[in-house]
């Protein structure tokens, strides 16, 4: 059994027996993070896969267990968010797979070979800094807000590590959009699907997944909608699928 | 009565008693253009605008009626097109606010003031040259594939035409979203606002609307869907709103 900090604490995955250790008061993942790694779930077996700011560590868990991926390495600027997702591998069992670096991603070609990865993917956070309500909470803020890196920062690193036509896989929020597609475009990452996320049928969307491939030719595939809500408050059909409670 | 050619006809737009006449066998107005000038349908009062490739002429009859604008110009290519458009424009007593100019909208400049028009209003040909089925009609071809004038010649022109703070709109395909987002960015017409337009719930979308305004800063809205049908094969009530029905 790891052993937990003070103000931490275990949650079940509900899936394949897995758990993830959070903080009480802090940044805990959300449906993002799960939605994303369903859309990934297509990675094929053997991937060598970067997640460009873990946090938790939840995206590498899900793809562990979701994906036959050889090897995933999660890069974590924040000290205690690193030192906790690696308690949660070793939990999990997941240590041959899932390895943390403990890094600010701007710094990673010290670490990682360039070209060699067949697909990053990353939750990165949604807001510019000065925009929305900005979190008293230190880590929280880092976590949700551009401090530590950029959009711009991300996108720029996936094309780096990313082999020629890897995969690029990303959750983000649809008043990013154009900026989202102009940098993809710029760093030769090709936007080839995009899934919208709805909380419900007639509502505007409040969250996109997007996959980019490196060096690919232009044609986008817009998905069908995903809806998470019904419109009697439960979980759509689809939801339940993801969160596999059906 | 406007003297009708062989091989036309007079259809009934079913609202406020306004015709357009088309081509039997020619490129007839769609849904697309309806839904445009509906999403346009802000466009204020006194406004000037220009539509171009206005075809039919569908799409000022529309803004005419369901706006106050003051003068709408509409730039078609084909001579056929342009007459027959001059002749629905007589047919519904709009020649005080509806112009036509029968010109290559790359020459725009030579009769149009830059930077003087509140909207540009657009239903561009969708396919690049090469993609898809060609059509064995010529006019039907230039009304739907790139051949005489591409996006970013649309983007390039809607953006010498605007005013500072000039308003653009544009009905178009979600594969062609990426190309759409980086042109107009480099023409400085930021996008505003996108709809996407679905055939039912759970199907992606086959069209979308986008607004974008020249020199405005970045923040972008994605509406909720429109659904154009029911599952049962039914408009939908907000379709219906948009024909008027209801």
């Amino acid at each position: 059994m790891e052993k937990l900090l003070e103000n931490e604490r275990i949650d079940d995955l509900e899936y394949k027996g897995l758990k993830i250790i959070q903080k009480q008061d802090g940044f805990c993942f959300g449906i993002d993070s799960i939605l994303l790694s369903d859309f990934a779930k297509e990675i094929k077996k053997g991937s060598k896969v970067v997640d460009l700011g873990t946090g938790t560590g939840i995206l590498g868990i899900m793809l562990c267990a979701k994906t036959e991926l050889s090897k995933i390495i999660g890069i974590e600027i924040q000290k205690e968010m690193a030192d906790m997702a690696k308690r949660s591998i070793k939990l999990n069992n997941l240590q041959n797979r899932f390895e943390i670096l403990n890094e600010n991603i701007k710094n990673i070609s010290k670490h990682l070979k360039e070209g060699t990865f067949d697909a990053v993917i990353t939750n990165p956070p949604y807001k510019k800094i000065g925009t929305g309500i900005t979190n008293g909470n230190e880590s929280k803020l880092i976590s949700r807000h551009e401090i530590t890196a950029k959009l711009e920062d991300f996108i720029k690193i996936a094309n780096k590590l990313l082999k020629d036509k890897g995969t690029f896989y990303m959750v983000h929020r649809p008043d990013r959009l154009v900026d989202i597609i102009e940098t993809l475009r710029k760093y030769k990452l090709e936007p080839k699907s995009i899934r919208f996320i709805h909380p419900k049928v007639n509502k505007e969307p409040n969250m996109l997944l997007i996959k980019a491939i490196k060096n690919a030719k232009a044609f986008l595939k817009i998905q069908p909608p995903l809806y998470v809500y019904e419109e009697n408050g439960e979980y759509t059909q689809e939801i339940k699928k993801i969160y596999h409670k059906i």
